[in-house]
């Protein structure tokens, strides 16, 4: 028998109540009953968000949602500043010259991040900058951006914050109007619990005047008309209806849980994610503060880190992730977001111990296990 | 009890098979076993579609699906021919002129469909013209278009032919290679019996040639990037994993009915609904060749189209869909695709019956059922 488990950054496990509802009769999108599900999601994904202002809900990824943000919010030839330490900010710097926006990037080599005294420098020195671009969860290194640093730096002038909260939406806080930010985009697939190909977006109020300035082409990532459909309880396209069944049962989840607590259980398990790891003598890729949606681990000398993902696959039917881009076979990464608890952890520290032994890797076994379980009692 | 039934043109109902497949556990898009799904989904797409080519699968609505055509096929100040006869022929010049393309409109009033001999002439004035954007099967108006007949035109010149084919892949032949189609657009939630939020394009290998050479701005739509992924077996972006494992299980289901006997049902089917509809005394919309997906109904006389919809709804839980746009009020359409079957026909019928007389039109209570037995016992 092959038992499978998923401890990759999304997508993650889907919870029982979410593989239900997905399997439930589809409904119309132009009924009163999709008009009902559709305004508690709305409902739902504002408290999530933080913010008393509107989340559009979009038929696509979290790319499709990062470029809703540019093409809404740029002209050709703004300038925009991009956080850059990971593969998503780079993405983010990817969009913006694919629509002629020009990029100033504020790098930080993978692994850090990039500080708010740097922001603060780059926003005295192009006041003219239309936004800053960045990232909460940077998953491909590990690493959680000081979003609220950053929005005390942009909300007192004219320059956005744009935010990547494809890994961090349902995570961690991200209070938009708290904290000052303009827009967050996020997808389905990670710590909402739900499959992939549900996109959101929020915009703060100066963020939507913004988009009524911007003139790059657009029209199925237009959220002016799609803000005034949605208005209206219904999308301009047909939506991903399914999708939405299951958001709804995953927001009745988190709302059950308690948002306050649903942070702390990431940030507990990532904890002990990370005890376990440094318990079995090994390194964390993250320098700057760690996310708590997944720990990126460096691969211990002599070991590709691309075969600690195979043997997890294939000795243990356990999917995580390896390095992306120049990152491949430097690390792997363990998840530990959306619909997960402490045994979890304690699974991928059990599969590690023994993956590293059939390395070929020195392994005091239990050693890993000892640390998480100290962490999670501790915490 | 209410006992509900959707009988609009998409999303249609979902089969238990495809439901079941939507409740599994989600797959990781990194995984061998994706790959193998994928695989079998893009070969059971591409007998589908009657192409040895590749179809692509992105994550969105057919809409986007259409605005990734445009913008990986134009470039700015390009000229494009868009058959215009419903609101889906609209949507095609709308997502044009969103990104600079110059639309030559051949019209034709709802109801009615544009001669071969129009496109004829139309290619003959402008040879210049990259693309004829036409729809298969216009859902506002219940209209097929003559897609082999525009395609004869296509395949001798330098203008490639696009194809709407959102609500009639899985209903009506669109068979790509034999046709000389370049470019075929779609949607989950139709002929393909899946919930909203997959779409699918294929293209033909001067269409490729072509997109080489369009200067559109894209990233997400981008399909050079696709291409080069979807070869190795995998997307560029997260996929809607469910939604794929649910089109697995609908394309198995249309592979062991066969492609010929899913058309002849969806042919048969429409017959039906026609006949039941006259036998009721009631008019047809189109008055050129009627759509085997939907069948649009003229409201009769002192009836509004919209009031028919909503006694539907209220009296009998049927979902069907009212006129678009300007049509609103003055039709109403039952559709008949995907997964549908006799009695779909028969109880959109019955309570067509019921649902006039409540409104005060006088019925001969029977006469639409008895002309719609007539036809399924012929057909």
């Amino acid at each position: 028998m092959k038992k499978y488990y998923l401890l990759a950054p999304g997508p993650t496990p889907l919870p029982p109540e979410v593989l239900q509802a997905l399997a439930r009769p589809i409904l119309h999108h132009r009924t009163p009953e999709f008009e009902a599900l559709f305004a508690r999601v709305r409902g739902g994904l504002r408290e999530l968000h933080g913010t008393r202002g509107e989340v559009l809900i979009l038929s696509g990824s979290g790319t499709g949602a990062m470029e809703a943000a540019v093409v809404n919010l740029c002209s050709h030839g703004d300038r925009v500043i991009v956080i850059r330490c990971g593969k998503f900010g780079e993405r983010w710097a990817e969009i913006c010259q694919a629509f002629g926006v020009e990029v100033l990037a504020l790098d930080a080599p993978y692994g850090e991040s990039v500080a708010p005294e740097r922001l603060a420098a780059a926003l005295r020195e192009h006041p003219e900058a239309r936004a800053v671009l960045a990232t909460q969860s940077e998953t491909s290194t590990g690493v959680l951006e000081e979003i609220e640093a950053y929005a005390a730096l942009t909300r007192a002038g004219e320059t956005l914050l744009v935010v990547d909260a494809v890994s961090s939406l349902g995570v961690v806080a991200c209070p938009m109007d708290a904290w000052g930010v303009d827009v967050v985009v996020s997808g389905s697939q990670k710590g909402l619990m739900c499959p992939p190909g549900l996109a959101c977006i929020a915009l703060s109020e100066r963020a939507w005047a913004r988009v009524g300035r911007a003139d790059l082409p657009r029209f199925y990532w237009d959220l002016t008309g799609e803000r005034a459909w949605q208005a209206r309880g219904q999308t301009q396209f047909t939506p991903p209806v399914s999708l939405l069944m299951g958001l709804d049962a995953a927001l009745g989840l988190l709302r059950a849980e308690g948002l306050a607590d649903v942070y702390r259980r990431h940030a507990r398990l990532a904890r002990a994610t990370r005890a376990g790891v440094e318990g079995l003598g090994l390194g964390l890729f993250a320098k700057a503060t760690p996310s708590p949606a997944v720990t990126a681990v460096v691969a211990p000398p002599g070991i590709d880190g691309e075969a600690v993902v195979r043997a997890y696959g294939e000795a243990h039917h356990i999917t995580i992730a390896g390095g992306q881009g120049e990152m491949r076979g430097t690390l792997f990464r363990l998840a530990h977001l959306g619909y997960v608890g402490d045994f979890d952890v304690i699974v991928a520290l059990a599969a590690l111990e023994r993956v590293l032994a059939g390395l070929g890797h020195p392994v005091d076994f239990g050693a890993g296990l000892r640390a998480a379980q100290k962490a999670l009692e501790e915490a």
